[in-house]
């Protein structure tokens, strides 16, 4: 591709949820500044957040949120760098990249400076495989292909819905492993990307991500958490469980390991742990349910399956607290918004009834 | 662990199917050499078989073979590496390492030769993690652990049955990817290894393998291939795709990516193509096959598994060729000699009856 242009330029939008000077932006400035930037501002509206010169952007506050979306911000969480999905709604691109104002430009074996966009953008252009393993990892990639067995059939591989990056330097661990192992730091660098298989959850990570919001935008909703929630640290990992069940389904792939981005510093573990607890205990549960989850035929909308999943997430996880009543009426609000932010050209209209 | 003392190193033996002199292993000769090599030598049995100096082995031709086996000699592959399964039919080690005669010690980026056979031991020893993906790869290795949102109920993993190695240099393509791109080399080495997830098919490659023979042996069988059947190049993919049903089914796991060996020379991809063409033909219906098997609860042994199976194949492949009918009987007669070879101290006796 032409080093002088960016690719997807005007059709991808980079989310960045903060509440200080975006200084993190300097470094990333070769690679994000041909790109439009939409900025989450959590916390108090009347802070000004300084973003560096020469940056297209737009910031939103918790002001402005509530002005846009009504009574409907109730389903943006506040406090909590979940708030930034409501960059993903408000976004009129394809594509979104976002990233936490910690990390910073890593560097591949050789030294080099890593384009975490231009990687992300790389893997969503190209397939995903999540109905056979490929043991060369992507198959799409320079100098690989497809191994002796692999069906031939399979070899086009499905839309790619999202790019889930890695972390160099600080790991994210949660608060038990930081408390076990607080100077364990991430230097492996693996030079892979692969394709999450069909049927198989994993623990989706906030900070260094890239999806196109025109496959799956609708589900990439991250809860409620922090201020008035019993439970933090799980935005992400929500969305995740979410995608992946509703990618499963539509039969779009989620592909995981380069990009990596340098985590910069480890979060406050005794902080992390009071945000978590409730989520350790939850995810035991959660987890299979969202592993025996599954959505009817007639589900051919993102907005379909993720309105059939909060009514599942209510029927059945209840019962584990009621906080997640609260999280599966967020979740149709959410859709809600979503809709009405982004009016659907040929899309069916939002169901009133149940599957 | 202590340099001087080789692991495992009563407790596995490594299984070389070969047709030619074994030159290659004075060049594995540092890692090899404490352990007991079984060969089994294919196509003429007149022909002699030169070992390098110094090496502890029992080697086998084809006369040796029908005459442990008699009638049931027939299972047993013949001008065709998949009689390399001879191999892990007579050995009395809980470990396997099976290797082609065609591979050599590899380099890691560092410059260091790999010890193949050591990393594989690794794998082994370690748990697997079939039920929720980590991101930062094995979990278990050096520098690396469970990401958050990882299930603190899934971190104490299940035990591993098989370590599936890769290849630089001469990738595992099959024909018609060798003819489209006869000077591709694979020169990316993926520092990690992972688990297949549960419910996840994958190409297992018989180059590079190690497994526990206690554990899933009896799943290892490698096919009718070569010598008066109809497919070649399909022994190892046929072992895997047996092998994964029964782990999934028995809650073991299996692992893919380090270490890397390095494959030497390129088979003649028109020779290839002649061998595979009807398995690129049989594998789309073999795959879907294999994806939708289930085993009643009974099946709790690998042999009650591998019996099970060969009921399906016989039922649901017969339509594709006949073939499968003669392999499905082979099946079978792979378990009795099996058995024979290996009298069960605990484990039940063959049902005679159906599932």
């Amino acid at each position: 591709m032409a080093a002088g242009t960016p690719l997807l330029k005007d059709e991808l939008d980079i989310v960045i949820p903060t509440i200080r000077n975006l200084d993190f932006l300097e470094m990333w400035r070769p690679f994000f500044q041909p790109y439009h930037l939409i900025i989450v501002q959590d916390g108090d509206p009347s802070k000004i957040i300084k973003v560096p010169e020469g940056f297209d952007y737009e910031l939103y506050n918790r002001n402005d949120i509530n002005k846009i979306l009504g009574p409907k911000a109730s389903c943006i969480s506040f406090k909590d760098s979940a708030c930034r999905c409501f960059g993903y709604m408000v976004s009129k691109k394809k594509y979104i990249f976002t990233i936490d104002d910690d990390c910073f430009v890593a560097k591949d074996p050789s030294g080099k400076d890593i384009n975490a966009l231009e990687q992300h953008i790389k893997n969503l252009l190209s397939p995903s495989t999540p109905y056979f393993f490929n043991t060369l990892y992507d198959p799409y990639a320079e100098g690989a292909d497809f191994v002796r067995g692999y069906p031939f059939s399979l070899r086009e591989g499905v839309p790619t819905a999202v790019s889930h990056g890695l972390w160099l330097n600080i790991p994210d661990y949660d608060a038990p492993t930081q408390l076990v192992k607080p100077s364990e730091r991430n230097t492996r660098y693996v030079n892979a990307v692969l394709t999450i298989p069909k049927g198989t959850l994993f623990p989706m990570c906030g900070m260094n991500l890239a999806f196109d919001r025109e496959l799956i935008g609708p589900a990439m909703y991250f809860g409620l958490m922090g201020d008035g929630q019993p439970i933090g640290r799980y935005d992400d990992m929500w969305a995740g469980w979410c995608t992946k069940v509703i990618c499963d389904h539509l039969g779009l792939g989620i592909k995981t390991g380069l990009p990596y981005i340098w985590h910069s510093k480890a979060s406050n573990p005794f902080v992390n742990l009071k945000k978590e607890y409730k989520g350790i205990f939850w995810q035991e549960e959660i987890i299979p349910f969202f592993q025996s989850a599954t959505l009817p035929k007639d589900c051919t909308t993102v907005q379909k399956c993720y309105i059939e999943l909060s009514k599942q997430v209510k029927e059945k996880l209840t019962n584990v607290d009621p906080y997640f009543t609260k999280l599966a009426d967020a979740m149709v609000t959410w859709i809600e918004a979503w809709d009405e932010l982004n009016p659907a050209k040929d899309s069916a209209k939002l169901p009133n009834g149940s599957a």
